[in-house]
């Protein structure tokens, strides 16, 4: 079991790290809810190194990381790299942490420095050099996610992107509104529920504020099931975003769809529902593909290796 | 100073109560944040009370009351009325507080019972029977809020009603997602961000939840003015709102709106650019005058009056 380097995804909620051997193969890893949301700057260091002690690492393994932890709010921020950029870039622009005793690099982020769109990401990057590195041609990914990023890709450029708020809206609206009353954690998901949600947002988008509350009114009017809240909601909102998507001309015919678990399956169902064939990743997969690919170019020869 | 009756307005979030004398004119008013959020069902009488005394108001004065405190969580249910429903119907449909000892009267919610498109209100039908009693013909009516719903009424009927989420929306995204870091409510609004993110709305309502996260995404990468995230997600909901009203064919060419204040300031601007003509009522006088019509018609009579 020889470490070649660590991986790690650092976003807002979570942590995540891999030990990966001279292959890219994953040999061990880690995983807690120390996210950015939790951590000062100064505790960074620390966390990481409790992680790599708990797998027996040494100081000489050197760590590539991805995600949050590279923001302005985060450990040390790695400023982002402008669309349209190529996967090499991110490499080449990712920086060294100083003032710790281990190699550190972290993935700087995209931005889309259009004043009409401004846009940004941190960790979805590497997700798609994980998925897309080496793959030619045009194509359309979706990572579904807290921020949902619709990107235009072609021949290892990423050349520019659209974010919706999906993941998030769900959790505020399902936690924090009039709404709660009627979402329940425990609740198991109804694909009927689900895919007359999505399809009412496929021929009308733009209601969905009044949809929402229509969620509340219908179980307290006492129409369809009860206890299918948090499906319609993720129906709506998903289905949002897909229309939304397709509107603006972002969604073509085909989407390579990132993602992983639950997620995956909804959004495969939703996208199908749109007309859109799928092609799919596992999101966790290609997260640890893509950091394996930027160890490699920043690793490659010992003297790339940071030194002192 | 002579009370004839107590109007009481009793929402999710406040209380507001109002002596009125025998010609509906207001002779004293309270109100506090002890709204329904804030209270079990036992509470109420007791706030009721204490108000009424710091008025120093007989026991014999009697109360009507609207709004959520007629609802299941509330203090006692006021069942809904179904519409279409007439002005009337709301005082014939007034319910007695039972077990205490002043005569108290509750204001039903009006609901719509539609499969398609559940919905209901408690404390708008009160403001609208304010506004528009005696008003002859088909209007449309706007009460902008937490709930702001969009009503079709003709000769003091309650046909159908749409309800938007867009005050909700405003308060949990404002404070409660990634968007808070741009939010302070020291924010001074500004009239062209609002002016042009409510445009943004009218061309293109279902960019909605792309839109909010080009509100963070355009602070980072420096684009715009500083410190008017607020007036722009203000924009962006109300744009929304009325865009998808107009969409649905819910808003005609004029729209009366029951508003007050810096709401119904936003509102006017919004409408306005989206080219239709707005008359005006304020809200708070509104529901003032529509528990006056509930009173008279419940009070008229000293036969009329609750005994024991």
């Amino acid at each position: 079991m020889q470490a070649y380097c660590a991986a790690v995804d650092w976003g807002t909620s979570s942590f995540r790290l891999w030990l990966l051997n001279a292959q890219g193969e994953v040999v061990a890893s880690r995983r807690s809810d120390q996210g950015m949301r939790t951590l000062a700057s100064r505790d960074y260091g620390d966390v990481l190194e409790s992680h790599l002690a708990a797998l027996a690492a040494p100081v000489s393994l050197p760590v590539v990381v991805c995600g949050m932890a590279g923001s302005r709010r985060g450990w040390i921020e790695a400023p982002y790299i402008t669309v349209p950029a190529t996967f090499d870039a991110l490499a080449a622009n990712a920086i060294v942490v100083s003032g710790i005793n281990r190699d550190v690099r972290i993935v700087p982020g995209l931005a889309q420095r259009d004043a009409n769109k401004p846009d940004v990401m941190r960790g979805e990057e590497t997700q798609m050099m994980g998925a897309f590195a080496n793959v030619k041609g045009e194509m359309v990914a979706c990572l579904p996610g807290t921020h949902s990023k619709w990107v235009r890709l072609a021949n290892d450029t990423v050349l520019a992107f659209t974010t919706f708020m999906t993941g998030e809206l769900f959790d505020v609206i399902g936690h924090r509104t009039t709404l709660q009353g009627e979402m329940h954690a425990s609740q198991v998901h109804d694909a009927t529920v689900f895919a007359n949600a999505v399809s009412s947002m496929l021929d009308a988008p733009q209601t969905l504020t009044s949809r929402l509350f229509a969620i509340r009114a219908g179980e307290l009017l006492g129409y369809g099931p009860a206890g299918v809240a948090r499906s319609m909601l993720s129906g709506l909102l998903i289905g949002n975003e897909i229309a939304t998507a397709q509107k603006c001309g972002i969604a073509s015919g085909r989407v390579n769809l990132v993602a992983s678990g639950q997620l995956a399956m909804r959004y495969r169902t939703a996208l199908k529902l749109a007309g859109i064939e799928v092609s799919d990743s596992d999101a966790d997969q290609c997260v640890v593909a893509g950091l394996w690919q930027v160890a490699r170019l920043v690793f490659a020869s010992p003297t790339k290796r940071k030194t002192g």
